[in-house]
């Protein structure tokens, strides 16, 4: 299987799903449906869609009822981004070299458009409730959704990390693990639990998707540090090294570089075989697991 | 009726539900959780989740399903004030005498309340799924909750407000009223419109609510531009002229003082009236209706 070929092709079409939900009107406050789309296409592998899809292909889902799920699951993706990028967070100017939302659109209009696509990834969501589907299925999903991204989720990782950047909080083993966890993992959790429970899994197998789905965020996380290291600038597209100029504490820092390629092993092959352990199997998402970890970029 | 008294005691019921809703739990987060309360118990009428329940009340409402969706609504409104006072906004560094909530936790700590409030705001809703209630009313209020909070609504509002204060935008009359009426007039419609779903009422009935809260908002905004002119410092609580001196154009810039005044009280009489016209009655809404158009404060 070429993964690559087929990410990219499986990536083009969840961005068409993505765009088809954006608010596609007229209005006065035009500027702010031009500045969602602007943050939403500026690029991205949009894994966490995929995952989703992949995810309720592998327990059997049909229909449309993932849609909405896949596009506001990039939503919030995308406003994390956003938000992440003013100048009172990382002040980054630039994200996939084109210049950050509140750069292109003011610092006003960056809260706005990341207050925005949070907003409408609910409302978004909330259109499964018309798709042929039992309601307890899709109130489960916009549940976990809420809570992946919250305070309990993505949002709880984001507040540690911003407290132990702005030193008012030591890095500790424990307090990074909540990070990646919590910053990295949730969404991913969330990502494919979401498109187990809409194609009607058991508790016990949304369980597992959840810790195959945890392991992976981990390992992910940890590669990115390794990258950040021994990475190939040209096939990454960015400078190595930029942790170490930060004086950012990564799982590199704890455990050093060896041990940390062990890591980044040991989850993704109780990842998988956790997966394998299902009747059901998806030979794509088997691939992409392994893919995401192992990459060079 | 002692409108005030009254007004006082279901605000004070209307802060424990909301109090009720916030996060309880000790967590590496702990922070966000702080901020969140933070933000929430600085004080307000409570106006919303007030106007919420007693339309859930006029329509025969009954049980708990009413609650989350106060909590939620309250939410919503404080972090729209949360992000509202960033620096990159209004830059305020007080709101009803007290710190606001970046100057108190740190800017970064600031967007990441907002966010965690919104976020929680549809975490909390949710819970109303568990009620005794169809799940067809919950889906409907919900998909209230966030159309009215959303870039057709409050957000919407807001995106035209900041673009006009920035300057980027002229002020004309069309402007202003989009302004007023999605700014603070679509939370206000979604308050009452959401009582009256879960309450069971008919698609009509919303209608006629909708019409109703959007001109008490619409009213109670040009109130405010009346205030800011012939208020009493003493009864407001804070000075008077302020938008004069910020060269803010308001409903009184184009429409004068005694037109403003006018249409106050066609806007509220219309209201009543409309509200008047259904079976079912509610003598306290009648009166909140009068008081907050017709307030000193």
């Amino acid at each position: 299987m070429d993964i690559k070929n087929e990410l990219s092709v499986r990536a083009e079409s969840a961005q068409d799903v993505v765009c088809r939900f954006l608010p596609d009107v007229e209005g006065l406050q035009g500027i702010i449906f031009d500045a969602m789309e602007y943050g939403v296409t500026a690029g991205g592998k949009r894994l966490r869609p995929i995952l989703m899809n992949e995810t309720f292909q592998l327990f059997g889902g049909t229909g449309d009822v993932i849609e909405p799920f896949m596009a506001a699951i990039e939503m919030i993706h995308t406003y994390s981004l956003i938000h992440d990028d003013l100048p009172a967070m990382d002040n980054d100017a630039l994200r996939r070299g084109k210049p950050t939302v509140h750069v292109a659109y003011g610092e006003a209009m960056g809260v706005l458009a990341g207050d925005a696509l949070l907003n409408y990834a609910f409302e978004t969501a909330l259109n499964a409730y018309d798709a042929d589907v039992d309601v307890v299925r899709v109130t489960e999903a916009m549940r976990i959704l809420a809570r992946k991204a919250g305070v309990f989720g993505m949002i709880g990782g984001q507040v540690v990390d911003v407290e132990a950047e702005k030193k008012q909080l030591d890095m500790t083993e424990d307090r990074l693990h909540f990070i990646y966890e919590l910053k990295t993992g949730a969404l991913i959790e969330a990502s494919m639990m979401i498109g187990a429970v809409l194609a009607g899994a058991s508790e016990e197998q949304v369980s597992l998707v959840e810790s195959v789905a945890g392991k992976i965020g981990m390992a992910f996380q940890i590669q990115d540090d390794i990258l950040d290291i021994e990475g190939d600038e040209a096939k990454l597209g960015k400078p190595i090294g930029s942790d170490k100029k930060n004086e950012k504490c990564t799982y590199v820092t704890f455990a050093g570089i060896e041990k940390s390629k062990e890591e980044v092993k040991r989850l993704t092959d109780e990842a998988v075989e956790e997966l394998n352990s299902l009747d059901n199997h998806n030979e794509f998402l088997n691939e992409l697991l392994k893919y995401l970890v192992y990459r060079d970029n």
